[in-house]
């Protein structure tokens, strides 16, 4: 018991960890308290990542706590939310200072990149696992959901599609690549950035959105169901980076940016109106298809003939394996 | 994955899971909007429970389901904080549909007991266990915390202690006991009642409050740091349920009341002009001790004479076996 206790001062020393704006009270007592500011909502989140299942049994630990806080932070970047707050469950076999030190200033880096503070958590011993619930605020009303999107509204993503999937063979050792591609898809599936920014300049604008976890297609599923529209996907518009590219060929790559999962970019519907607003204040917007009346998501070429995979949506890391 | 979304479905019909009463949006999104009242803080604590360090590996799951949310709605009770959702985090091996469904009736029982409703979560593929994260309401400056104890105060607690210590052997199956006694001993291990009445109820009232996690003496301790006070506790005092004290006599009964964890019930100091309306409104308040200046817990039998225990606190459940 005692050295578990001993671990929250890895996280309670974090510069991130102190009460003020919007949290009353910190680590420490039976709850945190925040206090919302009035008109908002609160978005709340919850991840849970398992060692072997989301991420490989040894890995670097300052790049599993980068990764882990920026899976969440992309929920509340996709609600629309100002980032607030988070908490971290984290589960351990046993007690090593390197790694938590180590966890803890990755964990702690993105804190400070998003404007999330931890404010409590539960620290316990078994099999390597961690629980992060991230919280932010939202004006109420103006919260993006997947459920507004109409006939006639863009299908927009916010940057470059399938390097999480791409990066896949390089964290699990299968393949080797140069320098310059494994650096920048590597960077991609440890660091995502969370499209916050972004997806607070959607409010008001986006009829729907969501962060792309799972693959476009199985995501874009998502809006379809919840919306009750068709999403019509054009496969030349996919935004696909050089290293991408470069490492899979042109199809592989399509592929990847179709159905692979953990890009932890936005994808979103909006009415045209909106676009040329958005582009000139410097915010990435692709534009990849349209909404239509009808149900599911297809892809279609230039030619206007449908290429929809047979195959969709995501692999667990373990199924990867 | 497949498998894994499905199991959703087995919580998210559960009524407690629909919008209303300050959930603006359940299950289903990016994340869940809690609607916060004017002038309230929201109340946070996240709890992980691990098979075979928290509970066995082979157990009941309705009453794993139950107590799993009573430990964590138990933090909101000593905050003094009306209880508004909770989150579920579930890791399990494999799906057993039988297995879900009895977990989700047992959770969903305390659920509604405790006017918590479930408003989203993760579900994945593990090492079975589940992290909690429940919110609640308190206007603001009113939270109950552990800092505010003052000489004069009188110790207090919300009722008989040692029984969640006193049930181990019978949950471990390391003893037998009458009926009787198995049914209530077992009854406040497997579902504890958070005191979430009492907690609001000491709103105002109470200098500091927390619930007995890792037992009365270390619990009081967190107090006395926390307030730079000293704690004095009287060893006759202590409320022991008859099945405690039959079970293991009257002095193990105090030791478990002392150094037992897994009570659940509140502890705080309270000014002793308080004390006549709480007991006229129903409520369960012992006083077993009294606040001083100075540091640390003490413990002293009727004589005056000190009998603090040598050793103190919780024993882990792994480290029971």
């Amino acid at each position: 018991m005692g050295e578990f206790e001993l671990i929250r001062n890895y996280f309670a020393a974090a510069p991130c960890a102190q009460a003020g704006d919007g949290v009353a009270l910190g680590i420490g007592d039976d709850c945190a308290l925040l206090a919302v500011p009035p008109g908002d909502q609160l978005a709340i989140s919850t991840d849970t990542l398992v060692a072997g299942v989301h991420f490989p049994d040894v890995c670097d630990p300052f790049l599993l706590g980068q990764r882990a806080l920026a899976v969440s932070a992309s929920d509340l970047a996709a609600m629309g939310a100002t980032p607030l707050a988070f908490t971290l469950a984290l589960t351990l076999p046993s007690v090593d200072a390197d790694w938590l030190q180590a966890f803890a200033r990755g964990l702690n880096q993105m804190a400070l990149g998003c404007a999330l503070r931890l404010i409590g958590g539960d620290t316990t011993r078994g099999p390597l696992s961690l629980t992060l619930t991230v919280f932010g605020c939202v004006p109420a009303g103006q919260a993006l959901t997947r459920s507004g999107a109409q006939p006639g509204d863009l299908l927009c993503v916010g940057g470059a599609l399938g390097d999480g999937a791409g990066a896949l063979p390089l964290v699990l050792n299968q393949r080797t690549a140069e320098a310059s591609i494994t650096q920048a898809l590597l960077a991609r599936y440890w660091s995502p950035q969370p499209q916050l920014i972004l997806g607070q300049a959607l409010r008001g604008k986006a009829t729907s959105a969501l962060d792309i976890s799972d693959g476009l297609l199985a995501d874009c599923g998502h809006i379809a169901v919840a919306s009750n529209v068709r999403l019509s996907i054009l496969r030349e518009a996919l935004p696909l980076s050089a290293a991408l590219t470069e490492f899979f060929g042109l199809e592989s790559a399509r592929e990847a940016a179709l159905s692979g999962g953990d890009d932890y970019v936005l994808a979103f519907t909006l009415p045209a109106v909106h676009l040329a607003e958005l582009r000139a204040a410097g915010l990435s917007v692709h534009v990849v298809g349209r909404v239509e009346a009808g149900q599911g998501v297809a892809v279609f070429d230039a030619d206007g003939q449908d290429v929809t995979p047979q195959t969709r949506g995501y692999q667990h890391f373990r199924e990867s394996q």
